[in-house]
């Protein structure tokens, strides 16, 4: 086997363990130099494919390498850029010109829905005009909206931060003998993984009402129950996904490059609204990007499968995989037990696996099957590594290859 | 010496080491048994006194109150309410009965300058009526603004937080090639102690405006400066406090009952403004409640002074010391050193300790003199006690004295 160089990008938006992710794969791939000839960081997701803005992540510190597992944001930096459908586009005629350049036969996507996309397309580019790279996803996503993983990296740190949070919320805003009404808003576009992790907290600090995307918001039935569980409580305590922002009236909504919608500022409109109707003391708290970027928050879980799906993800990949992702198949709750295999990507690209109904309805319920499904994934916490009082991060000195 | 009972309350708003006091009262309070006949919570601050609210705290366990040292929120219940000027208003004969009730001898407060005010009243009013009570406040603010104490009890765990949270949110923010305009809202009304952690930022993730309190806010020079920010990084990281508000043009502002501003809300009254003007990409951020209440970011020299300023009340009281407050005094920055003093309330009561001329513009500079002095109170964390996934909270069993 002719050894070929693997290049590895991050894609979408990031989470406390994408750089986990990218610590696994550069692990995994100096075990395999009768394999491997460089491992190579594309800068900022696809763009750093087809602008040649390659690093080599063989350069980079031991220590810092250690680092990347505690460090949030993207290290390679990220894009939200879709490909274009046409393939005559000379974005893709300059992806083939960096993957001969640098004789990249490997390439890793990091990412979620739209990612899987990317990576999917690129798949199925490669196979018809015979560039030989096979092309493997690693999921990641903090919304979970993958379909044929158990779960996805990321989702469960961020569940955890959302968890722990909204419990330190709770118990400061019970200390007042009147409190205010606190809505939470998390993040979620289509699907209420996220905000659904609030079915975890301890019965005493359960929600007053939890609004998912999967459900039809009314704001006339969302105001009426506010009321009545203030006027009984002296302070309710709402947790609701920003997706449910599609079914406000009136908002002038703008689109991303993706036309998704951007969101954000649900909690602070249902707020206002509270306030004009009712006169309620009010505290819209947004989780914004504390929920996807705390490494204190970091699930043990969460960090030890990122390492084993880039594991997975760089021996299929030198194997001769392509077109697939590495799926969690969850095999037992208690103890919780889990293994990788892969998946085609044609089945998971652009596809979004929202809450299913019978979970939705548990949710809002006892919450019993949410538990199931979620307390293992964010059971254990790593170890921090601190400088001055803050975590330390990994600083990469991002060597470019020629 | 006759023995007579302890009542402790925790007024204003919660810190993250609000009830690491509480711990450390206790925790003496049982050592003196010669001078302690009974140690009484009173629920709801100096409501809880008036209304004859108490709770036996020798009647909790003790792993709950070692929980205490990670428990935010108010424990006992805290408020916002300030005695009547008038002596011969109610509240006082209602005061005066509870502590006869439960030969109440000594009164410990713990709060801010609010509540030194409560804590100088009464001590003043029990003088002039001949009520055998001591009083000793215990400084408590995340505002870090009561005077002739080197720091307040919170303020270094609040600290901690808003650099550990601004680093992260940085990173994240920096993974974009074109990132958004961030404008981080940290709380503080006056004085600008809080959002001023931000010069401790490493170098490279350092604010490229911070906004204090204590500077006259321009809005114009804050939409020019952004956009020449803006127009050079294609990003921009703003810290600003909830204070500057008070600056702004044409907002409808609601007092609470101390006639202080509620505040909240400017980072998104900004970043609509730039988005109106500049149609920039903004992600305003608030800090809100997780700020004060977050476990995870809780200083280990914070936890320890607030276990060392509760005993030194506890033996001021017990000793006869009266209408005092236990200040800091710091002895060396590095190593830190500090002991721990009392101060007569005359002094502290209702006055706010803005940050010098001098130290502003170093917070706008290098930051060296504002890191020489919070530096050695983040430094250290403290050993957390996690359960289902979470911190541990006590939960106290409020036992009440009839």
């Amino acid at each position: 086997m002719r050894k070929r160089a693997l290049a590895y990008l991050q894609s979408g938006g990031p989470t406390s363990v994408i750089n986990t992710s990218l610590y696994g794969v550069i692990k995994e791939a100096i075990k395999h130099p009768e394999a491997i000839s460089g491992i190579y960081g594309a800068l900022y997701g696809v763009s750093g494919l087809i602008n040649d803005n390659l690093i080599d992540l063989r350069a980079e510190d031991k220590e810092v390498i250690e680092l990347l597992k505690q460090t949030p944001g993207a290290a390679l930096g990220t894009v939200r850029y879709q490909l274009p459908q046409n393939h005559n586009h000379p974005d893709y005629e300059k992806i083939i010109a960096t993957l001969k350049k640098h004789d990249i036969g490997y390439l890793l996507i990091n990412g979620g829905n739209d990612s899987m996309d990317t990576c999917h397309k690129l798949s199925v580019f490669f196979e018809h005009n015979n560039v030989d790279c096979a092309v493997i996803g690693v999921p990641k996503t903090i919304d979970n909206d993958l379909f044929f993983t158990d779960h996805c990296l990321g989702y469960p740190s961020a569940a955890k931060y959302v968890i722990q949070t909204l419990q330190d919320i709770q118990i400061d805003n019970n200390s007042y003998y009147k409190g205010k009404v606190v809505i939470v808003e998390v993040m979620g576009r289509n699907a209420g993984w996220l905000t659904a992790s609030a079915a975890l907290l301890p019965k005493e600090f359960k929600a007053d009402a939890i609004y998912l995307p999967e459900d039809k918001f009314d704001l006339e039935a969302f105001c009426a129950h506010t009321k009545s569980v203030y006027d009984k409580k002296k302070t309710a305590f709402i947790v609701i996904s920003e997706g449910v922002q599609a079914f406000l009236p009136g908002k002038n909504i703008s689109v991303d490059a993706f036309n998704h919608q951007q969101l954000g500022g649900v909690a602070n409109m249902l707020g206002e609204e509270l306030k004009d109707r009712f006169g309620f003391g009010v505290r819209p708290i947004e989780f914004s990007l504390m929920q996807r970027s705390n490494p204190l928050n970091i699930s043990a879980t969460d960090s030890y499968e990122a390492i084993k799906v880039s594991a997975k993800a760089v021996k299929a990949v030198i194997a001769g995989k392509n077109n697939a992702m590495v799926v969690i198949k969850r095999k037992s709750d208690v103890p919780y037990k889990a293994t990788f295999t892969l998946k085609h990507l044609g089945k998971i690209a652009n596809a979004e696996k929202k809450i299913p109904a019978e979970l939705v309805a548990d949710i809002h319920g006892e919450g019993e099957l949410m538990k199931r499904y979620l307390a293992p994934l964010i059971e254990k916490e790593v170890k921090i590594k601190y400088v001055n009082g803050h975590s330390a991060y990994a600083k990469l000195k991002k060597v470019h290859v020629e």
